[in-house]
């Protein structure tokens, strides 16, 4: 049996290093366009905050341990073009130019996501980036460092674009952020938005909302300047993190099914349309167990352990994996921020009737020192009394807390029955009813 | 409707301010045999911990309070004595000595639990104290103030105990901690107790097990000694942490039925064996959720939950709780130290198969700065795949963490089930699998 992947990061190589592990002679190709594998991108932001560290700290396997420790042939700079279903055969182009075809028994489509750029004049000049690959952290950092960069603008105001708003702060960079929205943080509740709103302008981040995006001007040698139609910020650096969009189109080419976003649509044992193909990662789509409907969140865990199933499938294990509730956390200066579910909006599109709270309550227990203010929203249904979604910000106790939300999103819980859960107390931690339950408690006297 | 209570802490007060709530003409009665209400009882230790602070700032609501805000009966100073449950009535004594009977339609016995206290000699000495009542927390305050204290020992190893000797190390009190059994912390997996050893004896605590004590001897003023068969303590101050008992003795001699360890038996409706008759709190016994038994833990949640309960039950609501999944955590010094569910003896007691894994692991993301080690203990069962426990070690990230295999236990959830959810992944706060999905991963091997 040929198993064939087509991209070396989080999916391919759980897949690879997975399918290895079950079925030791199995040949494996893994085609790799860039140089690297299997880094932590989501740790760039932090990486990139210390000029003391270098960008390789992320690395957290060399290829060179996959071909040799794990028999793997690991082929970087091999660009896949084309897949040829009928032939079973992948080409494409390596770094040296030349043309080369394998065939496949099994594929994984494991390309990933790229950012989007914006088609619109001056964000194809040197000092405009985006932040995906570990040659983008790279560059950045290098940028940083040649150019003395001491004011920078990020367009867009995700969690990339927050991460990074704190990590050029943490090295002093003067930092603007501007987007065409005027909402700060779409699927956040309001009174949460806020907060994190506050702590980012407590930190001298100016944002800058409402303003549409017409081009990026080069005035001088190390000067740019955002130009929108009602506010220029000049600056040496540009961040561009307006969001991803899948790397789908080698699938649309085969005419393989896609799903939400241009997605690749696979089903729960991550095959394609096509049953020898896969597909996982930032690439593929997923359930949302909540709603039952396909969704498309590009995130790591769910690449890893799509790639997993991956690597079991295609040596005979029949794994199925459940789907996503939609959790994601993010960290911005002291503040942890933390959804999981759905929010208002999305809980209204897929068709329920929700409800929602948001408390305001205290970090630890009476009387403790050292109490910090947490905000939850808590969102339900009220026609079937289910939980439907979570957020809580806060200095402390956010990012693990919400986690029990989400187990309660897989169970397809009541907000009642969660209301009803044993958690631990103890006064440094939280209050004697859990914040959750304190939520979970004031909405059912709305549901 | 008259409604009696008797017992103004965490349990009695819930439900006569639930009570008050749902009916405000409901005739309600609190005896409370100390002159302290509704106290963070568990907040003693970290107040005893700082000279500066005042015992009275643990005070959550004052009698007065309940007595003109919420028109509460609030009688201090009344210690109930018998329950005659044919006429219906409770007797007792008030502080200056006079009998009192009381009519009750709905009586709640809310008694609460005591310290154990060895009947050995020298254990009623003046620096020989308890924790527990209010009054404990200012005697401690005040010997060690006026005492000078240097030295103490501590008789236990429980969670009081263990709190107790963080605060006193914090007031640079040398502390020694003594007990007869061999075992550090019973319940804990040996890994994990190992590692919260360590860290007590890192902070100059001596830790003296397998020793049998024999009595406490004052061999001069301001000295105290703690006399086992092959070690003796020298100190200024003891504290006995040896457990607490429910307040069960008024219930017993009202012919109620009895739960575990001599707790009061009641359903899940908190009623007693006397239909009139409820309790609630660190007195009564609760059902576990996991095994379906009786279970006495006399917890904070709990017993607010049950009270509350109460409060509605006697105002026509019908309200059920469902249990308890055995879920504490406690703090000391840099430690977090959770638990939830069932250890392997316990699940065994109980009837299960258990298998267990223990994983140590990083806190943050593979290359992020400040992590720490993580340590969870993970149980299965062999026969059903469902999870039984969890506990968690750790400087960060134990004490939330771990309401997720709370809420997954309430659930009955497999281990597999549980090792499939979508918990959010942030550099600063897990590696991309988060610490609980790789132990239950581990685990799933071995079931």
């Amino acid at each position: 049996m040929s198993f064939v992947i087509t991209g070396g990061d989080a999916a391919g190589m759980s897949a690879a290093s997975r399918a290895k592990r079950n079925k030791p002679d199995l040949d494996i190709i893994v085609l790799e366009q860039t140089s690297d594998v299997s880094y932590s991108a989501c740790g760039m932001p932090y990486n990139i905050a210390d000029p003391d560290r270098e960008i390789d700290d992320l690395v957290v396997r060399h290829a060179d341990v996959f071909r040799k420790s794990q028999k793997i042939d690991l082929r970087t700079g091999h660009r896949v073009d084309s897949i040829d279903r009928n032939k079973k055969t992948v080409s494409g182009t390596d770094l040296q130019g030349r043309q080369f075809s394998i065939p496949y028994e099994r594929l994984l489509i494991a390309t990933g996501a790229s950012p989007i750029i914006p088609d619109l004049e001056g964000f194809n000049l040197p000092g405009v980036m985006a932040l995906k690959y570990l040659s983008d952290g790279r560059r950045i950092k290098d940028y940083i460092k040649s150019q003395n960069v001491k004011k920078a603008v990020i367009v867009g105001m995700g969690y990339i674009a927050l991460e990074m708003c704190e990590a050029l702060r943490e090295r002093n960079i003067e930092v603007d952020m501007v987007k065409p929205r005027q909402v700060f943080i779409p699927w956040m509740a309001e009174e949460l938005s806020g907060v994190v709103r506050e702590e980012i302008e407590a930190h001298s981040v100016g944002i800058h909302m409402g303003h549409r995006i017409e081009k990026i001007t080069e005035p001088g040698s190390n000067s740019l300047e955002v130009v929108c139609s009602d506010l220029t910020l000049g600056c040496q650096m540009v961040l561009v993190a307006t969001g991803v969009k899948p790397n789908s189109r080698l699938a649309a080419n085969a005419a393989l099914d896609l799903g939400p976003s241009g997605s690749i649509a696979v089903d729960r044992m991550l095959r394609t349309s096509d049953e020898n193909i896969y597909s996982a990662g930032d690439c593929a789509d997923a359930y949302n167990v909540i709603t039952g409907q396909k969704t498309w969140v590009p995130l790591a865990l769910r690449a890893n352990r799509a790639g997993w199933a991956v690597g079991d499938n295609v040596t005979g294990k029949n794994v199925e994996i459940e789907g996503i509730v939609g959790s994601a956390v993010f960290k911005v200066f002291d503040l942890e921020v933390a959804r999981t579910g759905l929010s208002v909006s999305e809980a209204e599109k897929a068709g329920f009737d929700p409800v929602e709270e948001v408390v305001k309550t205290r970090s630890r227990a009476h009387a403790h020192p050292g109490s910090k203010t947490l905000y939850i929203q808590i969102v339900g249904d009220r026609k079937s009394g289910r939980l439907l979604g979570m957020q809580i910000v806060g200095k402390e106790g956010a990012a693990h807390r919400i986690k029990a939300a989400a187990v309660a999103l897989h169970q397809k819980m009541t907000v009642e029955a969660f209301s009803q859960c044993d958690f631990p107390y103890a006064p440094p931690f939280s209050p004697t009813w859990d914040p959750m339950l304190t939520a979970a408690i004031q909405l059912l006297k709305k549901l």
